[in-house]
């Protein structure tokens, strides 16, 4: 009996977390320096992606990232200088997702670095994510500190960002699900492949990026980067899923999935009923496809938050609607067809909007549910990049969840 | 021993006509008045689709088009006045392949209407067709003549096209086969879907275009225009599809078809040794997915000749890259993945780079031999707008072609 109460308890607080999902309307309204648009964000504190670690436990590509970032703030004139602060605790290394935010890879974001706000008038909730820094295999977001790193982000700072930020303030922003809906049905996953979802953001923001900002040397410059990097949208999509994640987390007894985020060390998720505690375990191999050259000996984790586009339902969950990334995912489309299949068996339900043509126009697999997971042992299925262990980006692959977090998470809201 | 000569020259001749459309490599060079671009083109000549007609069978669409150009292009004050002229054979009406272009519907343009030049450097040839009319529902090519589809036609002429032409001058070009290659693995099938093709047309043109010709009222309306049709990019896939096609035209003994045209009465077609003789048969059912408020008994044939898509593979035969196009095809994606599969059963190989994601990446079905559809009688599927028969877009479907023309031609061969 109290079993049985505890279900329909559970049941009952899953449906409410998914109809908050799914009445999401995600706006981009805006591109601010992180300072002024995370809550909680000071100037001496970098985000990173994935549950906390100690500092010194940091020791890769997250670590390089960091140090770099301190360096970039002028928070140190070294990175000796900026380790040295790290440990004392002096300069602060905190998760971009309790500040309202999602890291691609690495995740580091300092205080003026400029993110993405998608504003959800339904919720009154945002959502946050760093510029994309092009498709340079070496940047910030894949570990890398160099000088052409740090003049890149320099340009989107003092370029791109403030183009944008005029350009959406001129327009009044811009609804993310439409494009999403519309990229899904152009072979897109929105996680590993944005291809076009980019193209469709173009053809939106061009001429109101000339309204705004007229023609000149450094529009013109903005132009040639916005129509060139393939992958520019997954930052948009990355910012619209934590904006509605977000409008789940909190929901007392509910097991949806909010949050799934990797470290170097951990893969970790978060579920509506339990707030921010973060649930983890060893980070799981990587089926990567690697770009020329590199073998799986030369790539390591670096963290990832990326994957908060599986939690609202696109990336390996909406496998089935990208076949060209067969590749990099399940190796065959029938294969990704049975991705996304199993992915229905550990879901709350369907997104009304974003359809699958190849099923039928049905609806993606949406609101992870960690009770379903932990009861069939089926985890989530994760499109992500591949790092270099030295830096840089090494190309893309499957990642298949640990089962353990979700039973875990389950554990502690029956507890 | 006389067969068996007879279909091993066939074989090779096939052989050598596929090649060479293979071969081909079509880059849009320019966009100029149809007088100053097409071979044998006059200024009292006005060009429609399909195998000729005397100008007394033309009685729905294709006839107020026909009117309509005249009086656009000054022949005559009124549609009565050119009606006479047409009669006394003073205004000349004459198919579109006859003057290396191909129409879209009824396929009407005038000497000082811009074509789209697409030229292949490997064998000299060219192809054309006239620029996307926009997605307004009247229009020209769907048979509407008003002061409104004139207004239309006089910016395309005054404004669109001369912003286009210089800016293929400054580029030196587009090459069209990787437009292509990537559209296909976005979902388009190139005939009734060019969503993708034309957002990627619009990266690659959006900067050039304001190099070439500054930031001006007009070259805004421009890049709305550029922007806001997702069907813009099938007329360059016709021009192309002509200058690929157009390779193979005239080997002799071969039986790979060159071109598939319909008329208000007759489907008609080429094939390579048979050069510029038609092989006609009645306009066959069109299974339409109609707009709102339309039926089956509202539409009408008015011509169309954007078939040229599936002569070199595209369209109805690349079914299976096109899911989000199913309602408008075989209604299933099963269906069409049955389609495409049909479909490498009569033509002669697959091509080399334009891949089907869904398929592993396997070419699309490339070369239509005439001789196989004549012996298995699997005829070509193809996708195709609907017509209203008062005029208008009303829709797009599936037209199974049928098998006399293709089985004539092959007699032809053989006489």
């Amino acid at each position: 009996m109290a079993q049985q109460r505890d279900d329909e308890r559970r049941a009952r607080a899953n449906a409410a977390a998914v109809a908050a999902m799914t009445a999401a309307e995600p706006v981009i309204t805006d591109v601010v320096p992180a300072l002024d648009a995370l809550p909680g964000m000071t100037p001496n504190t970098i985000l990173t992606s994935g549950a906390p670690l100690p500092w010194a436990r940091y020791a890769g590509g997250q670590r390089r990232a960091v140090l770099g970032a301190a360096v970039f703030e002028g928070l140190a004139a070294t990175v000796q200088e900026a380790d040295a602060l790290l440990h004392e605790g002096r300069i602060l290394v905190e998760p971009c997702h309790d500040h309202g935010c999602v890291g691609s890879v690495t995740g580091v974001a300092s205080a003026s670095m400029p993110v993405w706000v998608v504003t959800d008038p339904v919720s009154g909730g945002r959502g946050h994510c760093l510029l994309y820094e092009g498709s340079d295999r070496q940047r910030l977001t894949y570990g890398v500190w160099n000088e052409k790193v740090r003049r890149r982000l320099v340009w989107i700072r003092d370029v791109l960002a403030p183009h944008l930020a005029t350009t959406l303030r001129t327009t009044g922003g811009i609804p993310v699900k439409p494009l999403i809906r519309r990229a899904l049905g152009m072979g897109d996953d929105l996680h590993s492949r944005n291809t076009a979802a980019t193209a469709v953001l173009f053809q939106r923001l061009a001429g109101p990026l000339l309204d705004a900002n007229g023609l000149s040397a450094e529009s013109r410059e903005v132009l040639d980067f916005l129509s060139g990097n393939d992958l520019f949208f997954l930052h948009v999509a990355m910012a619209a899923g934590k904006c509605v994640a977000d409008t789940a987390a909190g929901t007392e007894h509910s097991s949806i999935v909010t949050a799934m985020a990797v470290s170097e060390h951990e893969f970790a998720i978060r579920v509506a009923g339990t707030g921010e505690r973060w649930f983890r375990a060893p980070v799981p191999e990587l089926k990567a496809k690697l770009f020329d050259g590199i073998t799986a000996d030369d790539i390591a984790f670096m963290g990832g938050e990326s994957l908060i586009t599986e939690t609202v339902g696109l990336g390996g969950l909406a496998a089935a609607a990208a076949f060209s990334l067969q590749d990099y995912s399940a190796g065959s489309a029938p294969g990704m067809v049975a991705a996304t299949e199993a992915m229905y068996g550990i879901t709350h339900g369907e997104h009304p909007e974003w359809k699958i043509p190849y099923l039928g126009f049905r609806g993606v697999p949406f609101g992870i549910d960690a009770a379903l997971v932990a009861s069939t042992g089926v985890t989530p299925s994760i499109h992500m990049g591949a790092a270099l262990r030295e830096g840089g980006h090494a190309g893309a692959g499957l990642l298949i969840a640990p089962a353990q977090p979700f039973q875990d998470a389950v554990e502690a809201l029956d507890g």
